[in-house]
């Protein structure tokens, strides 16, 4: 009886004597004219947040909606921006009671440019950079007050300073070495313990202040844009750090699945989702279980959370431009909701290219994550996925555990892809112990992959340090070691030709050409792809585009091999000159069209 | 000018002075009345079968059509068979010039059973037979003149004796062991060297004189019949013997692909048809290539070859009775023409069933080759194909290489087959070395692969003598060893109960008790498999059909383990009464739903 009158009486008096409302924050800050999608859900940062009415100083901008919730501290509001508006910093007022408050909202007019929203395709070549790892461009960033994780002590351990104005810095030597695109990983605050991979998001909006500003991003993507390079962003939707504000302050209950206590492990099974077998539970796990506990999973049911991922998703395309998404740890999602972000996303910017990472080698599940599969429900949307299963048996080739057939193998599954020509293709990542590492000293083997990789269908990504020939280990660390040369303190700087050793030059220079070589032939990037069943380790196929036909021959053997063409007349035959893309030497096969090639090597021959 | 005017002279010759038109053979050598196919193509073997009538002594009985080839020993007949004609032996006339020749051909009564072509389901459990090697019924039969191959002179070399007398003697110990269905290796004349396993054809209409005769054959199916015993019948449509009687004197210059000094070689590229990367060459040579020299290559894109291979399909069907096919070496065949093929036969024996031996461990080739596959042009029309893909990890699973995950993962891929309850699966058959053979002595972990191969989906086959735990090695005659008890000199009787030994009664009762249980739970047969990914090596599925739910636990740890089912409360929970299944024990759950499960067993529980 007590505690219902004390319930009545604080009841009673927040009506009538209300605390002042307040607004600290809104995300998105900003917005545009002229969007697809022009209702947006303001998420409302504050104190205090409830029985309130909510106006704009422009009363074209409707209110929608309020959404009040249990914890006051938060609330949303869903509005209309109409196309009649002048783009200008509005003012947002919330009313409670006689209390008054207000925020400004800008909306902003879109930037016109051609540059902006590319994607990305087969005629690209990517470039993947821990930002962190690469080159620090401002040491006055190296260390900032309220950021914890400290600069490394002990190599690859902690920060090593490397941040945008590192990367913006060294455009033109991606730029002469050739390749086409920049992944960086995740740039958004992570400001938490071990931070530098930048997957644990205490902000979604902001850009690390250790890496630089979102104005500095945005000058990133233009300076890469006035080089004709293309950025594409890494995005994670799935989970956040467990430093994140949310997590001291939920905005909701079922903001995260679980609480850090109490919440589901993640499992790896990612043939769940087509597993005519499973149970639901199963699916349940994948989509909800948290990795570590120090990456809280996000609800992605909750239509608050799927609003807010979706905005923010858009918000940093419209505000930078990118090219292309990287989609981290895409099985691990709700599905249903990916399949909708992807579909929101496309339709707002229909030539931008998504890639959803899905670490399998199986060609059978990877498959089913493209867009269009017959068997994955819903659609994902997916223009693209990373092709680990391409990576893996050419990580095996190198080891000497996979030949040349067993390459043709996982090529001759292409059919369960909706378009593999879309696949990203790689040998190593920033996840992945490099391909030197594999090798063990075998550069001719190593070489042999790259040859592949690079003239195969698919989008060839490189990881930053692989063209000198990095080895590291199989630490986190040491494989994501800093780009030597690009740190204040480094002995040498191997961005530059003449400080790099023979060894790393004749990597960079075997990459360099291999990516000449798809700039000259378009047939080696858009190319129908042939191929036959390799006969002892030796592999030949074709890439032909219109008139332009190019032959690939890839001998595993440590021995020279004479390679008979005659299986291949549709393609290749005596009369043919065969123009060796390398050193522009004429080779004829003899009459019995057979042709040698030297141990453990690879021709590329163009067909005249 | 010379020869010119001997040509001529030889055709004038023949013209004027006609040779005496002679008939040796026909093929088929009846058929049926009331058959769909009632427009059928007689081969005629005989002598100088050219400027011909045809004409029947039944006008209803209609010739369509004549083909003459250039060799004269062999014409083509088209008829077509009426219903309203009564069942008899009719004649067939033929007349060149006053040259008159008849030859008796019967039409006659379809038989009327309900117990002919059955099909089989996954009601079914197959049993494998070698016929050669299983059991000797009629000592007489054992050499025959004409018939070069000689019996065993060195153990396992040669042929053992074993014929289809044999097999019938013994149904009454495989209906004791449970069994359900029984395939024969084939039965067809093989009268060439080394000719026991019946793959290389000498007479397509003719059962070896060795294992009995077409008699014996529609004996062996009335009698197996008689016991709810079903007969597949292994038939091969592919490739002949070198001794084949087509070959000293060709039909056609084009009845076979090549010749026997001029034909491709067989590569088994069975990713190729669906591979977008292949050439039309590459698909040639699978199709066309030869396995070896004294197995050449029926040419089936001649129309006539196609006739003559659905024909006798059909007509072993209609004459046996059989229930199933199981179509040897399926990939190597033409493509099209099996399609059509299956189609035809499927449109006359709606029920029946047939089984493509598809060899390959891989999901995304070996489903493509069911029917309806999306990617595979045109459709097989296959209701079943050999899973070679369960086998090969079973195996690996009995040779400690793979796990339980390994198992869970390739029946993950289910949802790339049309109907993978459908599927034939097995751990061993005549081509491999025997399951015992990898199991190195680990009988645990062998009655484990048993357990799971009998409680998941599919239809299990077994390799006759695997029952009492034939070890033999990795060599076609020794893996093919004659049954202990089948033949005249044998020591001992293992087919008998107690001249088995310990170890041979263990393998046979536990594979007797699996039988069992699938005969009485429904579940384990037609139910609906749900599975878990295993944790810690322990595999948990459930059987549920209808009402009746069965739960499987596979312990592949060498230790005993807690197994935790909280996870799966839709199915299991602590309220439920198990039952084990094998020894009738009841078990519960502890109340955190943890059950104890043996080091290397499983549990096979109903739940109550």
């Amino acid at each position: 009886m007590r505690k219902i009158f004390l319930i009545f009486l604080i009841v009673g008096y927040t009506t009538i004597f209300p605390q002042k409302i307040e607004i600290k924050k809104i995300e998105p800050e900003n917005w545009w004219i002229g969007m697809r999608l022009n209702k947006i859900q303001l998420m409302i940062y504050g104190k205090d947040l409830k029985s309130f009415k909510a106006k704009f100083d422009e009363p074209k901008i409707k209110i929608i909606k309020i959404h009040e919730l249990e914890n006051s501290d938060y609330a949303f509001i869903d509005i209309e921006i109409p196309k009649n508006i002048l783009p200008k910093s509005y003012k947002l007022k919330l009313q409670s009671g006689k209390n008054l408050t207000e925020f400004n909202f800008p909306i902003l007019k879109r930037e016109n440019s051609q540059q902006r929203f590319q994607g990305f395709n087969q005629s690209d070549i990517i470039y993947l950079i821990m930002p962190d790892r690469f080159a620090n461009g401002d040491v006055s960033n190296d260390s900032i007050k309220g950021y914890s994780d400290s600069m490394q002590k002990t190599p690859n351990q902690g920060r090593a300073g490397g941040d945008l104005q590192g990367v913006i810095n060294k455009l033109d030597y991606l730029k002469d070495f050739g390749i086409t695109s920049i992944w960086l990983t995740p740039v958004v605050e992570n400001n938490t313990f071990r931070s530098y991979h930048g997957y644990a998001a205490t902000d979604f909006y902001k850009v690390d202040p250790r890496l630089g500003s979102n104005e500095l991003y945005k000058k990133f993507v233009d300076e890469a844009h006035k080089k004709n390079l293309k950025v594409i962003l890494d995005h994670v939707a799935n989970h956040c750090s467990d430093d994140h504000p949310w997590i001291k302050n939920l905005p909701m209950k079922n903001w995260f699945n679980g609480t850090l206590d109490n919440h589901l492990e993640a499992n790896h099974n990612k043939m769940i989702f087509t597993d005519i077998h499973a149970d639901s539970s199963t699916i349940k796990q994948v989509e909800q279980g948290w990795f570590v506990r120090s990456m809280p999973d996000l609800n992605q049911e909750n239509i608050f959370v799927q609003n807010y991922i979706i905005q923010n998703t858009i918000w940093w395309i419209e505000f930078s431009g990118i090219d292309g998404i990287r989609e981290d740890t895409y099985p691990y999602n709700n599905q249903k909701f990916m399949s909708k972000w992807a579909d929101v996303i496309l339709n707002e910017y229909p030539k931008l290219n998504i890639v959803g990472e899905v670490w399998t080698g199986e060609v059978d599940f990877l498959s089913t994550y493209q867009r269009n599969n017959p068997y994955k429900k819903p659609n994902t949307f997916l223009p693209s996925v990373t092709d680990f299963a391409l990576r893996d048996v050419l990580i095996r080739f190198v080891e000497g555990k996979d030949n040349t057939y067993n390459i043709f193998n996982v090529l001759a599954k292409d059919y369960l892809y909706t378009d593999a020509t879309q696949l990203v293709t790689f040998v190593d990542n920033h996840d992945l112990p490099r391909l030197m590492y594999f090798a063990k000293g075998n550069i001719q083997k190593a070489k042999l992959a790259y040859d592949i990789l690079f003239t195969t269908r698919g989008i060839p990504q490189i990881f930053y340090g692989s063209e000198i020939g990095v080895i590291g280990t199989d630490d986190h660390g040491s494989l994501r070691i800093p780009f030597p040369g690009g740190f204040p303190n480094d002995k040498r700087n191997a961005f530059n030709e003449k400080e790099r050793s023979d060894y790393e030059n004749d990597i960079f220079n075997h990459l360099k050409n291999l990516i000449q070589l798809r700039k000259n032939y378009k047939a080696l990037t858009q190319g129908k792809l042939i191929h036959f069943p390799p006969i002892n380790d030796v592999y030949v196929y074709f890439r032909i585009y219109e008139d332009e036909k190019i032959m690939i021959i890839i001998n595993n053997n440590t021995k020279l091999m004479k390679v008979d063409l005659s299986s291949m007349k549709n393609y290749v035959n005596p009369k043919n000159k065969l123009v060796d893309l390398r050193n522009r030497k004429e080779l004829k096969t003899d009459e019995e069209s057979k042709i040698e090639i030297p141990e453990v090597s690879s021709l590329i021959l163009k067909i005249n």
